[in-house]
């Protein structure tokens, strides 16, 4: 076999073999295939695309490429949650504890983030203490303890995935339904999950811009699923404006906290009830969504989810004061506020705006040498469809430098756009895509 | 500017712009852009094609990357006439001292071969003493001495043809018509001439299969001609067959030598006047075609055509008793002949199967460090058209082992199509294109 062949093949739009893509991360991984041919190859993908059997084939040969974490010691159903990504998404923090408080164990891996803010690892380590590179011992034998451990994935998960993450970020050809769909797939397949639930975000702040992009790439990793045995739920849920209120790393530690004592803003709290009931039903735990959210609702107001959380930032290290008082996660040295200049309605909240004046704190990184802001954030007060009166706070700003305090409220005040029209209230979740 | 951004646009379809391709071909050769970031925008044009504006800034960018020969000493109209290769294709050996006979001067530079038989340089090499790496000055006086010369190319002639010539090799982006087309056209550019003719052959033994693309291939070499103002002039033939009867090395250089005494095959012989002819008209030396052709053939007859080709050999320390006794060019260990086992008519003789009968008498090289073979070669006695009674001899085999004898003469036996209809000559000059 070689690998000018398989490029051929898929210049002119061919399907390819098993065995061919195979051949292809093999030698992607031990340099006998050169970084220039999988470029061409890459591009020829974005050009000419790839059936779902193909991207299964490429999902598959990805998820076997490096380590591959056993979790069948902590059940038959073990469901693993996910988002492309967005602003202000704190999902993962909430879910993993509360859907421990119910009774379904959560072994979680996750990332840093490059991008504007961090990954949820980012967000968990603004808690001083906590430790997230845990051992694959420690990483199971937490969960079989407390039922939830959140970890930074092991160096060698998925090595195909960095590599041809890295070409696809230099070539211009990371949007690839197919590529993007079999990067996700495959670290979930990796990290030991047989359920997966996705949450697809689409809009200003997300990956995907459109909803017919989230659609098709659902459709997409739901068939990947389908062909690996592994069912893949997808959420396509909307990223037009920032999940919640709290945009940062603390800070959002901060929000998760209140909405795991049932004190969190709707949105939120409402997006965590459908994933985690989601996740419930798919575990075989409740017959419908509404049951499943009931009981999690449940967690929520009893004390018990916030409690799992607790045990679960005690047991990875984490000091128990930060959690015990939240304000410390956004101690910074100076506050901004940033206020109404006109009376109306919020008739959009942009979330990518809203993700560059969070950048401009301090909270992200460009490169993967670069610290973050910890404190640093952004509190929105008001939302779209929200009304407001000239001089209302809009948002506040914590940062730890003037300029740069400044420079975001600059930034954030192109986020909001007011109209004297009340706006309809935008809709969170869309639908949800799982195959036949 | 970012190559990212080139290679986006050119993935999206949109046009370049000449700071981009420069950019690029100036990034490429000081090794500031990644192999694999070209080899992405190259499949990227194979799949989204290069309009005739950019296959001329393309051209244009790699033509002056490295030195250009400047042959205005010579005069005002420097012709050079360059052929896409065929099998058995000797006409620069032949055209350059028949030209030079006429009057015009011809200072050519031409390549090795890599494939069936060895390149132009190669098969003057077969003679004994020649030199072709020629330092600029000799070569440049040696045209002024005697009006002709064949060089090999100097290393730094086209450089960026170079290195994307061997990204497109293994990365299967060698067939798109601009970048072949640009490849072609700034190699003449560099090498001085301000007048080219191309003999662009199409069918079984050349690159370009069809005519339709050797069209393409010829619209576009027109365009970008007629956008440096140096006119491309494109002559499309049938490359069906071999030309002429003799494919190997120094096989081809005594034919040349018996065509340019006036004793070769027809239709070598008609293509090179035609050729020749077409070079005196755009050198501004003959009103038409036809005058052209007549002046040319005397050449042929009157003996000095040869004598210039002599004096050339001579100036290049060529042992001049290969020209007088060119049997010694053919002078190999073993011969063989092919006869023909049915009588009727030679209804197909295919040129890629005479190449391989060809390549395994050791005429051509697969990597750049093989050797050659310069005295084996096949000499056709029986072409398309020909009527056959069974016995005649179809070809003879020349060859320094017996094995590979045998082996040559088992494929060449393939390469004959047998039928009793006697079928129409093939045509060999199709069209001339050229642009308005």
């Amino acid at each position: 076999m070689k690998m000018i062949d398989i490029i051929a093949a898929k210049k002119s739009g061919n399907a390819h073999a098993q065995e061919e893509i195979n051949f292809l991360i093999r030698g992607m991984l031990d340099g006998s295939i050169a970084d220039y041919q999988i470029s061409a190859w890459l591009m020829a993908v974005c050009l000419k695309g790839m059936n779902f059997e193909e991207s299964y084939m490429l999902t598959d040969a990805m998820a076997y490429s490096g380590d591959v974490i056993d979790l069948s010691s902590l059940g038959s159903h073990i469901v693993d949650k996910h988002s492309t990504g967005g602003v202000g998404d704190k999902t993962t923090l909430i879910l993993t504890p509360l859907l421990a408080a119910a009774g379904v164990p959560v072994a979680k891996l996750s990332g840093r983030g490059l991008g504007f803010t961090g990954g949820t690892i980012d967000k968990l380590e603004s808690i001083p203490g906590l430790r997230t590179s845990l051992s694959n011992d420690e990483f199971i034998n937490q969960v079989k303890n407390i039922g939830a451990a959140i970890a930074s994935q092991t160096a060698n998960l998925v090595p195909a995935d960095k590599k041809l993450y890295e070409l696809r970020d230099v070539t211009c050809t990371v949007d690839s339904i197919s590529l993007i769909a079999a990067s996700v797939v495959s670290k979930k397949f990796a990290a030991g999950a047989n359920t997966i639930i996705l949450d697809v975000k689409f809009g200003s702040g997300a990956f995907m811009k459109t909803l017919e992009e989230a659609e098709e790439l659902s459709v997409t990793m739901a068939e990947i699923g389908k062909r690996a045995g592994k069912p893949v739920v997808c959420v396509i849920t909307s990223m037009e404006q920032p999940l919640g209120n709290a945009i940062g790393n603390g800070i959002e530690v901060f929000e998760s906290i209140q909405t795991l004592n049932n004190e969190g803003p709707e949105d939120l709290t409402e997006l965590c009830l459908y994933l985690g009931a989601l996740s419930l039903l798919k575990a075989g735990k409740v017959k419908d969504i509404e049951k499943g959210k009931e009981i999690l609702r449940e967690k929520l107001i009893d004390g018990s989810a916030l409690e799992k959380f607790k045990q679960m930032i005690i047991a990875q290290g984490g000091n128990i004061e930060y959690i015990e008082n939240p304000e410390k996660l956004i101690d910074t040295k100076f506050a901004f506020e940033l206020t109404a200049e006109s009376s109306g309605y919020v008739n959009k909240l942009d979330a990518l705006t809203v993700a560059k004046a969070s950048k401009a704190l301090g909270t992200g990184r460009e490169k993967k040498e670069d610290t973050i802001d910890y404190t640093a954030g952004i509190l929105l007060n008001k939302k779209t469809g929200d009304k407001i009166n000239k001089g209302d706070l809009l948002a506040k700003i914590y940062s730890n430098s003037i300029e740069s305090g400044h420079n975001s409220r600059e930034i954030l005040s192109h986020a909001y756009q007011i109209s004297s029209d009340k706006p309809e209230k935008p809709e969170l979740i869309i639908k949800v895509v799982e195959s036949a």
